[in-house]
């Protein structure tokens, strides 16, 4: 195969894939949003079908072919054609390198744990998921093991989600979150707790749906490539850079819920809406990875959704759509209704300063299953034991502890941390970006489009061209710091319970 | 290949074909109800490659091999699978008969056609519009002479929506509506027209919303595999008999249009979420016609929804939702209101009696333009005379004329007789369950599941097992007769208006 011809054919296959991970996307989606409650059998019928074809193309031999002939001419490719070739290739490695029966084997597993998990939770009975932890982790051992025995397991599947990432640049970070975040917790904990009953009055859905629409118009999300629809649990996803939906719950009693989460997932939906058109359709065209994605959303959520300026913003939309709720309210109030801190059970519950604290419990069970240091059957203990360890709550039962989430029950061992990482990032871009402008001014003055342009140039429009440890350092002008998170948290939570940062 | 294999086969091949049918099925659902509008472009790409895959499937050399070793071999076969390989054999001929050049070249014109023609009715500039109708119309007959060069172009294309309906069939069953409705339409002009003011004051769209639930309800509609969502022009859709999803338009001042599209739509959803479970995930697995599916969307739209039975069913749920609306109102009232009848220019707004005559014009058209007798020229001064010489109307400009409908655009010809042809069928039905219970009865004591027993024992349960008339004649027992459906309207509307029937 010539060069020109593997270019084209390159960009055929990917227009392929892309269409069939479209399809099986809006399927997915549509499970979770608009089907009718007795429709997943067949929608699995349907994606069985189509990623089998998809996996075909994955791994056919016109992409073998296609891949070869672009990596024989490496040093003739322009940046990005270099890039699909770096990641067609490492995908296609990994695909030729696990048997096709232990493919199957392990989806077969994943889908039997996830429905044993379910039960499980459900009758607080963590016996009978714990023989699907310890089949799990040995498969992931195995796949890990088949496909980069020179590289530690958990490494290898923490490098999956976050392409670079290693339990040793985990620990260090972890270690800098532990010393600093559990002892402010301790000093929030022991000072008087902030007034949110804001957030338990009445807010009517109807409203809370055009404070979503609101919402969305604030943060300049793009409607024609967007929509919102409502969910279980809220999420975004993306069938291309010009199509993208992202979901929320409403909950009456509990209105900053669906807003931060609008919020969140807005901030999740720029990224993916605005990488460069010409990167659309390849596979370098959407947001590079897991803790990347995260920054953009936690920074919308967290570090502008729940800041003073943001409230300020704020305040008038909502009190032109809720006067009754809001009668003698402040922006000050609401403010302070928004960053409660308290420990809490519940990972997707807590608040900005806990959450990272979830996460280090988990990274640690991980990071011992998969040395060898602790099995199955140890977890629940575990688990009760760091909750104590860092957040100081004794755990009640194992569906308010190990069982609450799905993760692990979907093999997505190595995924965890880049949820803290995301969040730390985020810190690091308000450093970078302050720098220029200020950014809370933008913010208050309802100039988040500054924001969005910073944003777009330094991080969105590469969309998957940079791994993401390299797209980060080249942000930050220097080595990630997690010192920007912590000095970040201090300050925010010492002004907000009114003691010494 | 051996028959038991070509029996898996064929079996394997089809839950293929659905699997892309579900997936691109959802991708044009989605495009019509919840995608953002800025997607259609994105959405046509994922499309196209969908579409390429399964018509590889649809005519590629297993099916072919698959379906000659069925044919091969049908003495031996059940009546299903020989009914499957019949259809298999009809589509697998069509496809082989027409180039692909040719199919890619009226994809193509198709495509421009109706961008054309949503400019043309947008500027009321139906001569920008005319050479689409030429072209397509010559294509058409094109297409008619590759496959089947013994019929009579028409009749190959009536028999695609309609299997066996033929332009004879069509004359006889038409001249028997126009003799009988026509002069029926002139006597309700001349009298005096009944109350519909109901129909024009408000009522809001959050309680319609949950109008349509209860009419859901009623209807005996299982929403574990149906749902329903919103859009411009109502349709359903299935994805199997698992998946099935209706959709409605709300309008503030004009109630019952909600409320009878709902009805109509269920009608459809009913149909297909009936048929036996033995057929999904086949070829037969799907309502077998669009005559026969109209002739169920319209029976419980028109003979049961717009019944004297129905209004007082409906009644007190009115009341119940809309309380200060229905004071002071009756449901003789609501029946006649629902029941207005006058000749108007639209046929998407036409009312039960007026309905056929919309339709009568446009076979009447199909069957000159193809027979030659017209040139696309002539078209809106043909139509605008039809429209005097059945209803009695003056067309004041092409966009409420000639331009209205969507289907020549996209070179649905032969389409338009089905819509009457299953009003007519749904009269003959009503005649025959008569004879075995008193429908209206079960209809005002809430019992409309005894009338699901019965189509689903005489139609619905057979899914696409038997052609389109063939099915009508084991239910009427008996040829078809239009005068069932003539005479159900006289009685109907000699009743509503007052005079003699």
């Amino acid at each position: 195969m010539e060069l020109q011809e593997a270019k084209a054919r390159i960009d055929a296959l990917q227009r392929k894939e892309i269409a069939y991970n479209h399809a099986m996307g809006l399927l997915s989606y549509d499970g979770a949003t608009g089907a009718p409650a007795g429709t997943a059998a067949n929608r699995g019928e349907t994606l069985a079908v189509l990623s089998e074809a998809s996996y075909g193309i994955a791994t056919g031999p016109e992409m073998i072919e296609t891949v070869e002939t672009l990596l024989r001419h490496a040093d003739e490719l322009d940046e990005v054609t270099r890039r699909i070739a770096e990641v067609k290739n490492k995908d296609l490695t990994e695909l030729r390198k696990i048997p096709v029966e232990d493919y199957v084997a392990y989806t077969k597993l994943i889908n039997e744990a996830d429905a044993v998990w379910h039960k499980a939770k459900e009758n607080n009975d963590y016996a009978s998921f714990a023989p699907y932890i310890a089949r799990i982790v040995e498969f992931h051992k195995k796949i890990a093991a088949l496909v980069s025995p020179e590289k530690d397991p958990y490494d290898y599947w923490l490098d999956r989600f976050e392409e670079g990432l290693t339990r040793e640049k985990c620990e260090v970070f972890f270690a800098a979150l532990r010393r600093e975040i559990v002892p402010l917790v301790k000093k929030v904990t022991a000072s008087p707790q902030v007034d949110d009953s804001l957030n338990h009055i009445p807010f009517p859905i109807p409203e809370q749906e055009k404070l979503s629409d609101e919402l969305m118009a604030l943060m300049g999300i793009d409607r024609d490539h967007c929509t919102i629809s409502t969910t279980e649990h809220p999420f975004t996803t993306e069938f291309s850079k010009y199509d993208v939906r992202i979901t929320t719950h409403y909950h009456e009693t509990s209105f900053l819920s669906s807003l931060f989460s609008v919020v969140h997932e807005g901030g999740h939906a720029l990224y993916e809406l605005n990488v460069a058109d010409e990167l659309a359709y390849t596979c370098l065209g959407r947001g590079v990875s897991m803790g990347v994605h995260e920054s953009q959303s936690r920074f919308f959520e967290n570090i502008i959704g729940r800041s003073e300026a943001f409230a300020a913003l704020l305040f008038p939309i909502l009190e032109r759509l809720f006067p009754e709720q809001m009668k003698g309210r402040t922006p000050h109030g609401l403010y302070l209704a928004a960053n409660k801190s308290e420990p809490s059970l519940i990972r997707t519950e807590a608040d900005e300063l806990t959450y990272s604290l979830h996460i280090m419990v988990r990274f640690e069970i991980e990071k011992r299953l998969f040395a060898g240091e602790v099995t199955a059957a140890d977890l629940p203990a575990l688990w009760n034991a760091l909750y104590k360890e860092y957040l100081g709550v004794d755990v009640p039962d194992a569906r308010r502890g190990v069982l609450q989430d799905s993760h692990w029950s979907g093999g997505m061992f190595g995924y965890f941390p880049s949820y803290a990482l995301g969040s730390a990032y985020g810190a690091e871009i308000l450093a970078r970006m302050e720098r220029e402008f200020d950014v809370f001014a933008a913010v208050e003055h309802n100039e988040i489009a500054k924001i969005n342009d910073w944003l777009r140039e330094h991080i969105w429009k590469f969309g998957s061209l940079y791994k993401p440890g390299e797209l980060m350092e080249k942000v930050f002008g220097a080595p990630f710091d997690p010192a920007y998170y912590t000095n970040y948290l201090k300050k925010k939570y010492a002004s907000i319970y009114g003691f010494e940062a």
